[in-house]
C-alpha cells in the first residue's frame, strides 16, 4: 500500500497497520462492521483535521515494513498510532524500533485482546507505547487522534 | 465518598475509582500532575455535558462497594467507566459483577500498567470490558466518555 | 443484607452467600433459573426445619463481612454452608477464619467450577471445607443442608 | 466384580466406582469408617429406592473397564454416579466416555481432593460432570442419590 | 474495632492488624499463646512508651479498611507496623497504599510464613515495606517497635 | 576469619554471616552506610552483654564451613543468627545443617530481598528458621540479639 | 472386538483404535458423520486391497490391550495405523511399545487436537510415530493407508 | 519466487512454502532426499492433475508475503497447503490470515514436529487448519492434494 | 502371563513387572542384554532362596492388573518389587494401591530415568516406596531382592 | 540498503546486521556511542584486511531477508558474523537458515543480553552458532573478527 | 575427615559423602537409626573385602572438596559411590565431575528424596549417574558396593 | 593451585577459573582439544604481554575460593576474565562478588552453553558482567584478553 500523505501544516500523525488490516470490511462484517481501512482513514483524516492536524496513513503486512514505518516517524511524526495486529504479541523487533521514537505512540486495537485467546495477552507494543486504546472497533482509531491532539496540546484535564 | 448525581437528562455515565484514587494529586504529583480526583470529576462532567450525558461519579476503597456500584449501574446507568485501581488484578468478585452489566463497560487506567510491574499485566476487568483505556493521565476518563458516547449514539466511524 | 433468624432448637446452621448472590434470579435467568436468594432462603429454612434444625441465612458483597460472619460462627453455629462466590478462588483471609471453625463447613456452587475458567479452578475454601456441593443450582444448598444434617447426626451411611 | 442389577423400575443409576475402591473398609478404618463397599452398595440401593429408583453398582480397577460401563450407561441409565478415585486425574478416556453420556453424571469422592496432594486437584471427571460431591465419606454417595433424583425429578428449588 | 488514641508526644506509630487477628488467644492457643490482641495492644503500648513514642492500635478485617487506616498514616503517622495476615499475599490495594506513604513500614508475622503454604510465600506488602519481621509470635510487634524508634532516631548501629 | 570468643556465661549465641559481608562498609557505602564487619561485631557484642548473653561472631565465604560452624554450634550456642547472603537462596547442605539445630535460629538480612531481583525471594534458610529479620541494616542484627534473648528468657509478649 | 483378518498377501496393515471409537457413528453424527467404525474397516480394508495389501483392524478402551496390540504387530505387520484417543495424551506405555516397533508407524486423529482443549496438544504417540495425519474425519485412516502403501513401495515422490 | 500457474479447470490448490524450502535438496540430502522444491512442484502438479485439479506453488523466505499468498487465496483457491516451516511456531500474522480463509487448509510438514525441539511442539498454523500431515517427507503434499480433492468431493468415507 | 507360584516358606516377595517388560530380551538387546524376563526371573528365584525366600513372579501389560496384583499382594506378600515401568510416571491408581500396602515396596528400574525424558523424572511410585533401585540393568532386581532380604532380616547394618 | 562488497581474496566473511541497527549512531549516542553502521563497517573491513580476509555487510530490518543473506553465505562466506538484533530472540526461520550452514557463526551483540529484559535471555541464534560475542559495543564485531579469523587458520591456543 | 585408606588390592571404590553426613547417628537418631558415619565405613569395608575390594571413605562439607574427590577417582579408583546429600540437587560443579569419571557411579542416599520436599526431587548425580539406591538407610551404601562389584565382575544376571 | 604472578606493569588482568577446569586436556581431548590450563596460562601470558599487560592466573574447584579471588581483584586487578564453570549456573555469592567489582569483567566459556543443557542457560555471572565470549575453545580466553585491552585504551571502534 502506497503512502498517503494528507494535507496538513505540521509533522502529522503516522497511523500504521499491520498484516490483514488491509482485508477489513470484507473479513467477518458481522463482526468488525463494513467499514473498510480505506473508510477508516477517510475518518481519521477528518478527525485529525478538526484538530488541525494531518495524518500519514500506512499499512504493511510485514514485520520489517512495519519497523521502516516507525524509524521513518522518528523525525517525520509529531506523534504515532499503531495497531500492530499479529505482530503485537510476537515482535521484539517493532518493539526496538518504538524505543526510539520521542513522539508519543498510542497502540490500538478493534478488539478487546483480553477478552481472546491467551497469546493475544502479551503486548511488545505495549511495553513502549505512552498509551493503549482497545475493543472500540473503528473509534480506537479516532480516540487515539484525539489522544495524540490532546498531548501534543498539553491538555492534562 | 458520597455520590454526586450530575444533572442529566436520561441515564448517567457511571465512573467507578478504586482504591487509593481519593488520594490523586497528593500522591506523586510529578508523576501524575496535580489534578485531585475531584478535578476529574469536573472535567468528566463537562465532557459529558458537552455530549448531552450526566455523570454519577463515584469512588471507593472496598472491593465490596465496587461491586455494589457496579450492581446498582445494571439499571441506573447508560454505560460504565472503571478504574478499579489495585484491584484490576484481583478481583473476580468484580470480574462477576461486570459480566452482569448490559450497558457498555470502559476500562480505564491513569497510567499504563504494561511498563508497570508484572503482576499488574493480568486484568480481570478487562475480561469483561468493552474496551479499554489506560496510559493518558487524567485524559484517560475524557476519551472513556467520548468511547461511551459514540457508543451510545450507534457511532461506527 | 440483615441477618435473618429462622425459628429453631439448638444452634443453627450459618448459610453464608458471597459477592452477587443478592442478584440471583435477575442475572441470567435462563442460565440460573428464576430463583432468587429469597426462593433459596425459603426452600433451605424449609428443608432444615424438615431436619429439626434452623438456619441464619445471610449474604455479603464484602470479604471481611464473609470473614465476621465466619468468626461469628465459631460460636453460634452447628455447621456453615458457604458459597463464596467470587471468593472463593482469590481469598486467604477466608481460608484463614474456615481454620478457625470446628463446626463443618459445605463449600456450595451453583454451576460447576471446573467447567469454567481457569482461574475457577483453584479453591482457597475447599482447602478447609469439611466438603464440597457444586453444579445442582439451587439444589446444592438443600443438598448440603442434608450433609450437615447427616453429619451431626452422625451418621455414617 | 459382577454386575449386580438392583430391582427397579425405569432405567436405573448406574454408580461406577473406581480403582482400590474394593478395598474399603479394610484399608484404613480409622479414616474412612468400617464400611465396605457393599456396605455402600446397600446403602445406596435402600436410599434410591426411597426414590423409586433402582441402581446397577459397579466397580473396576482398569481404566478400560469404567469406560465400558460408561458406555453401557449412555443407553441403560437415568443417571451416573462416579467414584473414578486415581483414573479422576488422569484419565482422558474417561472424560470421553463422559462428553457422550446424556444423562446426568454426578462425581464423588469419599474425601476431599482439595485438601490432598496437588495431582489430585485436577479433575478429567470434572470436566464433564454436572456436578460434585466430594469430603462427606460413604454420605458423598448418598447425596449424589438424592442429587440425581432431584434432577430427575426437575425439581429446582 | 474503634480506634484507641495512645497518650503520645509527637506522630505516634499506626499499628495495623489484618483479617482475623481479632480472634487471637481465641484461636489456636496451644500455637500462638493465649494472649489476645488487646494483651498484645497493652504490651506495644508500654515498650513505644519506653521509647518516647505513643501508637495508634487498630484491626480491621477488611481489606478496604486497611487502605484507609494507610491512608490516614500518611499524615498522622511517625511509622508504620502492618501485620496484613490473609491480605499480606493478595492484596494489590494495599501495596498500592504503602507506595504512597513517606515514614517508614514495618511488616510483621506472628508465624514464619516461609514454614506454612506456598502461597503465603509472597507478600506485596514486603513489596513496599523498609523491613519485615516475622515468626517471634507476639515480641515481632515489640521487635517491630524497636526497629521503629531505631530509624526515627537515626541509630544505625 | 579467625573465630572470637566474646566473654559470656553460659552459651553464646553464633552470629554466621556469608560470602562477601567481610566487604562490608568498603561496598556502597552509599547504600548500606560505613559501618564494617568489624562495626557490627562490636555492636552485637555490647548488645548481647546488656541481656547477660556473650557472641561467638563468625564470617566465612564457603558454603561448607558455614554448615560447619552450624554443626559448632549444635552443641556450643544457645542461638543462632545467620546472614548467608548469596548462599540464602541456593543452599541446601545449609539448611540440611539448619535442621540439625535445636537453639533457635534468625535469619538476618541487610536489605530487604523481596525488593530485589526474583531468585532472592526464595530462602532455604527461611525454611528452617524461628524467624527472619530483614531490612534494617546492622540494626537487623541487634533486634536478632534480643529476639534470641527474649526466646531465651521465655517471654511471650 | 475379535481380531478381523482381512485376506491379503505379505504382513497386514495393524489399524489399531483406542477407547471410545468403538460408538463411532452414534457418537456426535452431526460431527462425526454416521459413519460406524465398522464402516470406516470396510473403506480400510477396501483401501488397502487397491495397493495390494491386507489389514487387521483392531480397537480396545484398555491402555493394556492396546500395548499387546502393538507387541503383536513386531512381528506380525507391515505397518501400524493408531488412532490412541485418550490415550495419546497420557500413555507412557504406548510409547514405549511403539519404540520396540520396527514397521512404520501412523498416528491418526478424526478431529484436530490442536483446536481442542490444551491436555489434546500433547502427543505420546507422535514421539514415536514416523508421521501424524489429523483433522480428516474418517479419511484420515485413508490417507494413512496410502501413506503407508507409500511408504512400504519406498516411494519418494 | 515467481507464481507458476499449472492448467487446471475451476480455482487451483494454492500450495505455499515457508522458509528455507527454497533449499530442499540442498540441504542435508541424507535426511530429506535429493528431491528438490522444483520436483516436489512437479510431483504435486501431476497428483493435482489425477484429481482434475490445478495448482498455483509458491515459496517465500518472508512472513508477511505468506500472508499475502494466503490473502490471495482468499478469493483464488478452492484449497490450501501450507508447509510454514519456521513461522509455523511463531507467527500470529499468519494464524490470523488463515482465520480469513473459507477454502480448506491443511498444515503440512516433511518432518514429525514431535520428534524435535520443544519449540516445535507448538502450531500456530494448526490452531486455524483443517488438518495435519506431517513426517512423511516430500510425500506429504501429495497426501495432502489427496485430502484436499477428497474434501472438494465431499467424500466422507 | 500366568502367575507362578516358587516354591518358598513363609509369605514370598512379590515381583511385579509393568507394560512392555515381557518382550525383554528381543528389544533393543545391544542395549538391555540378551536376558529374558523368564533369565530375570530365574536369576530372582535363586537369590532370593539364598535368602530363604520365595517369590511369586508377576508382569501386566495392563494398569488394573497390576492394581489387583498389589492388591493380591497385601496379605500375601513379604515384600514387593515393582518395576511398574510406563506406569511409573503416569498411575495414580498404581500408587493408590501402594499406600494400601505394609510390606516395604522396593521400585526398581532397569536404566536409569534421570538419564531419559523429562517425563520420566516424576514417579507415582516413589512416592509410595521404601526405596528405589534403578540403573543397573537385571542385577537392579536381585540388588532389590538382597535389600528386602535385610529388612525382613531387620539388617542395620 | 545494498550489498556493499569489499575487495578481498578467497571467500569473505559475511557480517549480518538485523533490525533497527542501521540507526545505530542516531539512537541513544550516549549509550552505544557516536559510531554508526557505516563506521562499523569501516572497521570491520579494516580489521578483516589485517588478517587477508574481506567481508561483505550487511544489514536489514527484515526477517526474511536475513534469511536469504544466511541463504546465500551457505556458498560465498567463509563465516558469518551475526548480530539479529530483535530477531535474535523470536525468528525459528534464522535458526532454520543458520543449521543450514557449514562455515562458522558468530553471534554478536552491542550489549550484554543476560543485563537486559527476560525475553531477551532467549536465542535461537544461540542454538546454532559457534560461539558468542556480546557486550562490548561495537568492538563485539572486531572480536569476532577476530575469532574468525582463527578459525579458518585452524589456530587453538 | 582424613582419608582412609583401606587395604585392598587392585584399585578401591571410593566411597563419598556430602554435607551434615559427618553428623550421622547424632542427628534425628529415631529416623536414621545409631549408626555413625564410621560404623557404616566399617560396615562397607566388610562387605567390600567380601568382594575381594578395598574402599577408599571420604567425606566432606565442602562442594569443591567432594570436585575433588572426584577428580582423584578418575584415576584411582574403580568405582564411586556418592552421596552428595545436599549437593545433590544444587551443584553442576559435581555433575561436571562425574561426567569426566570412566568407573561407574553409583548415587546412594539413605532415605527416599521423591518422598521428601520438591526441590529434592532434582538430582544432578542422577544425570551423570550409573544408576541410583535410595531409601534404605546404611543398607543403601552395602547394596551399592555389592552394584559395583557385580559391575566389575561383569555380572549381568 | 597457587598463584602465579607473571611479570606486568601497572594492575594485572586476573583470569579466574572454576571448578574441573584444572583437568583440560586430560578431559575428553577429542572434543576440547590437548590444550592444559598451564597451556591456556601461556598464552594468555603472551597475549596480554603483546597489549603490554600481566595476568595472575587462577583456578579453584572451590565456590568460596572463587568469591575471594573476585574479592582481592577488587584493588589489584585492572580487568577481570572468569570462567566460573559449573558455578555460572548456581552461584549467587559469585554474583555478589562480581557486583562489588569496579573493573570491567568478561565472562568466558569454551564451549557455547546455549548448546548444552537446559539448566546451563542461565547465568549469574553474566547478569553483572560486561561481555560475554563463549564456544570458541581456549580461543575465548584470548579474545576476552583483547577485549580487556581495547576497555583499558578506551577503544571504541
Amino acid at each position: 500500500m502506497a503512502k498517503k500523505q494528507s494535507k496538513s501544516n505540521g509533522l502529522p500523525i503516522y497511523i500504521i497497520n499491520g498484516p490483514n488490516l488491509n482485508l477489513l470490511g470484507a473479513r467477518e462484517p458481522e463482526i468488525y462492521g463494513p467499514a473498510t481501512l480505506g473508510d477508516i482513514e477517510k475518518a481519521c483524516a477528518a478527525r485529525a483535521r478538526a484538530h488541525g492536524l494531518a495524518i500519514v496513513f500506512l499499512q504493511s503486512n510485514k514485520e520489517g515494513e512495519i519497523v521502516e514505518f516507525l524509524q521513518e516517524a522518528r523525525q517525520m511524526a509529531s506523534g504515532v498510532i499503531l495497531n500492530a495486529a499479529g505482530y503485537t504479541h510476537t515482535s521484539v523487533a517493532i518493539l526496538d524500533a518504538l524505543k526510539m521514537l520521542a513522539p508519543p505512540v498510542i497502540e490500538v486495537h478493534l478488539s478487546n485482546p483480553l477478552r481472546r485467546e491467551n497469546f493475544r495477552h502479551t503486548s511488545y507494543v505495549g511495553m513502549a507505547a505512552t498509551g493503549t486504546i482497545a475493543g472500540f472497533g473503528a473509534q480506537s482509531y479516532l480516540l487515539a487522534i484525539d489522544a495524540v491532539a490532546a498531548i501534543l496540546k498539553g491538555e492534562t484535564i
